[in-house]
């Protein structure tokens, strides 16, 4: 096979991707992808008539001008949305259905369906509202209390539902032991970035706590979470390459960490706030 | 077949659902299904104790609490998250995939592909933005200009987004005349409210408006959005039906329906505030 190519940079949407891509390339040795790594400072991500390559734009694929984005050659097929970059990768180059159910399995549609469940319920909750959280906390120009309350209580929520799913499992999907698949790739990245987000350690139940330990415990998702890590200024830091990951599960990690903390929330502004002051010139 | 059991109320959310369950109706004359209309003032979504029938509850369907939810009796199945109810019926009762693509179809996977990758750019796109602002604009207890520019802006840039890829399109999927499937189930019921979120007419492209109107002339889309009409006083409001959608399209619809709007913003703030006092309660 041709390699995948991945278009991205080290965000948990981006991570999403790279930890699969990882995972596929630990259980298939044929499996190859090369990552070409967007710079955000530079606004690539909504460049038009930027050639990634002679014959193609970023924006040809990915019209929503967003990461990640994935180019298959053996299918010239691009894809945009990171579940939708997981759902294509599964289906076509996880034959074995080592990371998700074959519909001749016992309950393999079933389980196939919860996978989708909670896919849907990070792409649309934990994702969106811990984002949005991380915005008001950690990057708008102004300080809004009633943006950082609501967002903030809506992740806590979110976090609530998740500790009482996993009683008694050990993977989003299936009862006990059940089995690591897409749906835990396209979890964990937003889920281990709780205290960014403003959600405090003792919001965190010890079940989703011991979650994200165990995904931290697959040789791929570390490999995978340092993929175009970005800023690539800050690679040391706690937050962006998560080689510190135990430390963010640390009940008094805002307050030790504070000064890097405040280094990575001043250079993350910068690139944010340019972004919509570039967006608000477009129109 | 034994009739699947929807649990909705009439939201955007809900009707995406409806819709594709009325269009099921319609092409496979033995498909049925029964409704039941969850009561937001009663806060019935979120109870753990609430008897659905007698062996089951709201959360036991839906463990995050949001409607929709439907109960497949035919496998014994229960599924939450808007999306991953459409894959599944369109898996278990589209076996002619008129709303779909099979994979031994000319392009089939590659078209599934383009489906889903539309299906999660709304879910987190789309969907959440819109939602978003309708908050900041409708029903918040603040007026916050930030969180409504900031979501109104996206909002906008998504309408955009769309705008461009409808070029030469009938429906999100395929080329020219393409195929009208279950990605345009799950887009229609936010994009024609608009208005609502805050975005100007002017701001609505001419390919959105027409893709907007042709979902509206598909019968099942009507029937469909008028399932579970919430709140049900409002049945004869211009936006809790739709049935005056071309109203919406209206360039002076918000000067023009001014009292309407209004009274629909006044009784949706009361439950909405409601919900966020029993959800903080709640801790």
């Amino acid at each position: 096979m041709k390699p995948i190519t991945l278009y991205t940079v080290g965000t948990p949407n981006g991570k999403k991707v790279s930890i699969f891509l990882e995972e596929l390339k630990a259980a298939y040795p044929d499996f190859e992808y090369e990552v070409y790594a967007i710079d955000f400072s530079k606004n690539e991500q909504k460049e038009e008539c930027h050639a990634l390559t002679p014959s193609s734009t970023f924006l040809k694929h990915s019209p929503n001008g967003r990461i990640p984005a994935i180019y298959d050659p053996n299918h010239d097929h691009s894809v945009f949305e990171t579940a939708a970059i997981l759902l294509w990768l599964e289906k076509k180059y996880d034959p074995e259905h080592k990371f998700s159910w074959g519909s001749d399995e016992p309950n393999g549609e079933k389980l196939r369906s919860q996978a989708l469940q909670w896919i849907f319920w990070v792409h649309g909750g934990v994702g969106v509202s811990a984002a949005a959280a991380n915005h008001f906390v950690r990057y708008a120009p102004e300080q809004i209390q009633y943006g950082k309350d609501r967002y903030i209580n809506e992740t806590k929520r979110l976090y609530g539902v998740l500790e009482k799913h996993l009683e008694g499992r050990d993977w989003l999907v299936g009862e006990g032991k059940g089995k690591y698949s897409i749906a835990d790739c396209n979890a964990y990245p937003w889920l281990h970035l709780h205290a960014w987000a403003g959600v405090p350690h003792s919001d965190v139940g010890p079940n989703v706590r011991n979650y994200i330990l165990r995904n931290w415990e697959r040789p791929a998702v570390r490999k995978g979470s340092l993929t175009a890590a970005s800023p690539p200024s800050s690679t040391d830091c706690v937050l962006s390459t998560g080689r510190f990951l135990t430390k963010l599960l640390e009940s008094d990690f805002e307050a030790k960490y504070a000064d890097e903390i405040n280094k990575k929330a001043e250079d993350a502004k910068k690139w944010v706030q340019k972004g919509m002051k570039d967006d608000a010139a477009k129109k």
